[in-house]
């Protein structure tokens, strides 16, 4: 992190750099607004940040204009901390409005910045959503006639895939964070122990080490591994010859991290044993791969090759993705993914064997893509798992 | 909560009723099929219950045919999970897939399921929203041509505003975890003490009395109240003369708590004593009035009405809302809202009242209407606020 960089948020020039790279493919791509309405894209744009996207009632705008600052289009609610931001031009409605929540307030903006018409840019594929009322964006699209709505997604994506120093800095806190709370694991898991009670205890740690709020936390146990990545916590009891895995989203600032950690209950299995340090090896392969111009198919690519030459069956599914603001951001680590991968774009490499009994086995770090190859911001599991008794 | 209801989970039975009542009004609607893509409404009808909602890079979708049982349309990696579930039919495919993300598999479930033509049901009204991209979205109603996409807010609206016996019992827990963390603050919060500590001390006391995660906070502190409710925490210290609002949203097996209290950091000044016994008359008023055939808008009234007769300036915004398995539910406490209340159905009462220099002061509680009236699901708020030191 730079030394200017203030401890919490950003200096308002890193929100001015991402909104000229944001413009600058606009431009290119002729669109004259980009229309954001998810908490990601508006965190990202103007340094919003607060849990009450928790609550679906009310929608929340920001748009971009091809040139000039970013305008809030948002609920009177959150005009007191938008104004804490850098963003100055702040319209505020009382919401929930019945009849009218917000579209005509927004269609006026949109028709302010983009007089007359032109091409509104929404993020509109892969990994997105519209996070406003899908009868209420017909209204829009009705209410800006004849300007067009088109698809912005590569416009967002590949300015927001790039992260700057000071957003490393803010996930490496997340992964120091999460680190701590996974060496304290075997002080509260073992035989007998629920597994819902070690999640909170989990979650507990998190907080205690320094975390802002735990994001994320998924997990599993079984013999050699576990059913799947997603699962929540469960009153089943840790038995001697499972694999307690867990995995979590600590954020810090804003930022997450996104790794998980495997343990042992009592000595591991031999296949359980092979498989994690089959695992390890891919994501060794997958740290020598990881460098500019690479693409995030060949990190697949070599990863799940680490597997077979282990004589191991490589998990289905994508073996990492991009992180930061979402737990989960582009791109995926599968074959079909082209993206060719930039310095400072933060990533976790998560490759998957199979098991035994239809089980499987995972493991994850987060790395930063730098000038010359890339830097792990998760300190790296031990080679062989921790054994909890 | 019933004696033959399971601790965790509800029984199918549970799933079977809220089956029915939606296949009612869909058939009363003419709606063949119900399309759901968001957590909540995928929770509601299949007990589906994971984190992972928290990466955006997957769609997933529950079909409710008009009759028969509900067709989960899901990522590969959620088969295991959702087969857990009471739901038997799981389709699923191997996400994230770059050129076809389930859209295909989605509109061949819905031509099985509504051959030939009819209408397809989407909540697409207020407080909901789309969970799928919508260029995908534009890519199914194409597929799925000459069926076409109606709004169904009212009816899943309908359904999930009553809570059942198993539901309410499950957010009476989410209450009384919070209960036991706001009686805890005293021991960690008071001058000098930074807003962030208190913030994360204030999860970890919800972490340990029970809560399965902290969904949501938010808070302020300021002289006779803070700039707004839904602010993050921040480095600054608390000092005498603040009052310290927290607000939580504690979940419990899916379902959440949503109430706030106040604290006085010494002896509160006249205005924020006055403001405070006003809030909690507003609430007894806004107690009396909950009943079956009481509206919304009702609430809202004789609360803004306490407030006025105390001499206090009534805050902006509504003065509650529905809860469950969000945060927040329809429907709204505000003068527009015309939803007539029904026994089962769980609401936040919070009237706000303006103090000075543009500051606010807010107190929510929790009830449940019952045939007669209603009751309260949290401890209510002492009738003067805690004092810390």
């Amino acid at each position: 992190m730079s030394g200017s960089e203030p401890e919490r948020g950003f200096a308002t020039d890193e929100y001015r750099r991402r909104l000229s790279a944001l413009q600058a493919r606009m431009n290119a791509a002729d669109i004259g607004a980009l229309l954001l309405t998810t908490e990601p894209d508006i965190q990202y744009v103007t340094g919003f940040l607060t849990r009450f996207w928790e609550s679906p009632a009310r929608p929340w705008f920001v748009v971009v204009p091809a040139s000039g600052d970013p305008v809030a289009v948002i609920p009177s609610i959150g005009a007191a901390l938008m104004a804490k931001t850098w963003i100055d031009d702040i319209r505020s409605w009382v919401s929930p409005d019945l009849t009218d929540d917000g579209v005509t307030l927004l269609a006026d903006t949109i028709s302010d910045l983009l007089p007359g018409s032109g091409r509104i840019g929404l993020p509109m594929g892969h990994e997105t959503h519209l996070r406003m009322p899908v009868a209420d964006f017909e209204r829009l699209k009705a209410a800006v006639a004849p300007r067009t709505v088109v698809d912005a997604t590569q416009i967002v994506r590949h300015v927001r895939e790039v992260k700057s120093a000071a957003e490393i800095g803010k996930i490496r806190t997340a992964c120091s964070i999460a680190d701590r709370a996974f060496a304290r694991v075997p002080g509260f898991a073992g035989a007998g122990r629920p597994l819902d009670c070690i999640f909170r205890d989990f979650q507990i740690s998190c907080l205690q080490e320094g975390a802002d709020r735990v994001g994320y936390l998924a997990g599993g146990a079984g013999p050699d591994g576990y059913d799947d990545v997603i699962s929540p916590a469960s009153p089943t009891l840790l038995k001697v010859g499972d694999i307690l895995m867990l995995d979590t989203g600590v954020v810090h600032d804003g930022y997450y991290c996104d790794f998980d950690r495997n343990y042992a209950v009592g000595q591991p299995s031999d296949i359980a044993r092979r498989s994690y340090g089959t695992l390890v090896a891919a994501t060794e392969a997958g740290l020598a791969a990881a460098r500019p111009g690479a693409r995030a198919s060949d990190l697949h690519r070599v990863m799940k090759e680490a597997i077979e030459r282990a004589g191991c069956v490589p998990a289905s599914g994508r073996f990492g993705h991009g992180l930061g603001i979402q737990l989960t951001e582009w791109p995926s680590l599968i074959p079909a993914d082209q993206t060719v991968l930039r310095p400072g774009m933060v990533l976790t490499l998560e490759p998957g064997v199979s098991t035994t009994g239809g089980r499987i086995m995972v493991l994850e770090e987060n790395i930063v893509v730098t000038e010359t190859g890339c830097e792990l911001l998760s300190t790296p599991a031990p080679a062989a798992m921790t054994v909890l008794q």
